[in-house]
């Protein structure tokens, strides 16, 4: 085998109160990433479709060929590496775009070489590629996506990473509008400090949808999907948002927020149904604002990225 | 029946990391609390003991008196009361004394008036209590005090308070040292706002500490057992307090903190025997700084307070 297709999920992080600790994985979109062992050493980017010619194809600056040269660094294999990213997620959504792309290339270069680490081993090479792509090594979104289900990530020194057991009929809609916004921009309007009072109130939704989703509890869920540090800031760049909140609401929703900096609204739902009939709502209320959008709607993923094995390419080899 | 006795725990608000959300209550020591119906209408105290004289008998003035007169008010209840209040809980321990008194009261004259109300519904005299004892309407030790368990405020506006499940081998020693501190100092040495990265860091312990009781999970118990928002400026005014704490770790605690506003350190372990020999070392500190401290160990109360009738005293009635 000398060639090897992954896919990697979609991921909400933050899910409202849990400011860089919370992140879930859903099951679409995924990015999809192919690598093939070369003869020359190094590693290089053959071809990304799906990004509208924005991903540079530079393997140093693109987080597919950043996490694929940390991997190889740290492993010590000098292995020559051709990578082809075919990106289904859209770019600067928060959906957890750019760590979709690194975490199936890190599963497909590992399971290349035999898969001599495992999963919880690469999260330090998708973290240096996201502080490429975004400027800070935050694991919200690598870490679901790498290893699947709902993740707390309590502590980052040491990184400390535990799954939170979640409920089987907890639905996930996804609602990207055709908006664009930047992660360094959006992590921009947060204010260095927090008053007491709000860090109070956000802990204590934080603990509640812990003890929600363990029990679990549909009602404290909702009630404790409420965020006052970052998305009273950031949906200020979202037309519509307290609207779109309240809507999902009404339509069946537990509870509803930005998904990572935006500008995706995330809902959760108790049934498949109930989780669409949210989504067609949102996108109701977006086309009020003349802004189109795509939804998606899916379980939490319990299982994060997955490996394929694929024919051998003569062309590449 | 017109004479009832109830017995209401002490109680460790905070938990380390969960500052005014998380409280939990242990099996001893409890006030105990002997209320007697009175043909003159009114609400009295008649006796105190264990106070060493320096509770207000005045009604208004006293916890239990304001709790029992908050229910009469609410329930409409013209009924005369006479109080007998025996203190088991050292004053202004970090223990919740306060609480303690007044849920013994509310839980003792509710049974008196054939328990109209729900446990639950008691909790908000008992909060009007703690405003009397320490300025603030707190739930953090009234809340577990009144319904048992390990109790998360998610809210108090609306309030909502959650039990959350603990596993059955957690005992608690509770260290209380001679020294007292007024839970207004303590508040008073905390500042109005959080830096945001402390508050992230926070909040991962947080998370950490449920996930880490419900799963259970110990070692992430016991690495969620950080404060980095009261503890590290409450905590100069307890000798030796970073050598205690160290201490308690390598008798083989999960983790220790400050139990409310303190003095009184509050240990978690996995065993009586473990969680006794805890008590013996942070005693045995102690007694270096020349502070003498009781010592107590107990599972998690499970049951919060409780009630038991007793024989007609005809000198009352």
């Amino acid at each position: 085998m000398n060639s090897i297709k992954a896919m990697a999920p979609a991921t909400v992080a933050n899910v409202s109160c849990g400011f860089d600790i919370f992140g879930f994985a859903v099951e679409s979109p995924c990015d999809e990433v192919i690598l093939t062992l070369r003869d020359e050493p190094g590693v290089v980017i053959t071809s990304i479709t799906g990004d509208g010619g924005r991903l540079p194809t530079d393997a140093n600056r693109n987080t597919a060929g950043v996490a694929v040269q940390e991997y190889l660094k740290a492993t010590g294999y000098n292995q020559g590496i051709a990578i082809e990213l075919n990106k289904h997620l859209p770019l600067g959504s928060g959906m957890g775009s750019s760590a979709a792309s690194s975490v199936a290339a890190l599963v497909a270069v590992n399971h290349l070489m035999g898969n001599p680490l495992k999963r919880d081993e690469l999260l330090p090479f998708a973290m240096e590629a996201e502080r490429v792509a975004c400027g800070s090594a935050h694991a919200d979104n690598v870490a679901p996506s790498l290893l699947g289900g709902f993740v707390l990530i309590r502590s980052y020194e040491p990184l400390d990473v535990t799954r939170i057991p979640t409920p089987d009929d907890l639905y996930c809609t996804l609602i990207h509008p055709q908006l664009e916004l930047k992660t360094e921009d959006s992590r921009n309007v947060l204010k260095a400090s927090v008053p007491l009072r709000d860090a109070v109130r956000q802990w204590g939704n934080i603990a509640g949808l812990v003890v929600g989703l363990m029990k679990p509890d549909y009602g404290l869920i909702g009630r404790s999907l409420q965020d006052y540090i970052a998305e009273p800031l950031r949906s200020v760049l979202i037309p519509g948002f307290d609207r779109i909140k309240e809507t999902a609401v009404q339509a069946g929703a537990l509870g509803a927020g930005i998904s990572g900096s935006g500008p995706t609204i995330f809902a959760l739902s108790v049934s498949a149904a109930t989780a669409k009939k949210v989504g067609e709502a949102i996108r109701d209320e977006f086309e009020g604002f003349r802004v189109e959008s795509e939804v998606y709607v899916s379980r939490i993923n319990a299982m994060g990225a997955t490996v394929e094995s694929v024919e051998q390419k003569e062309n590449i080899v």
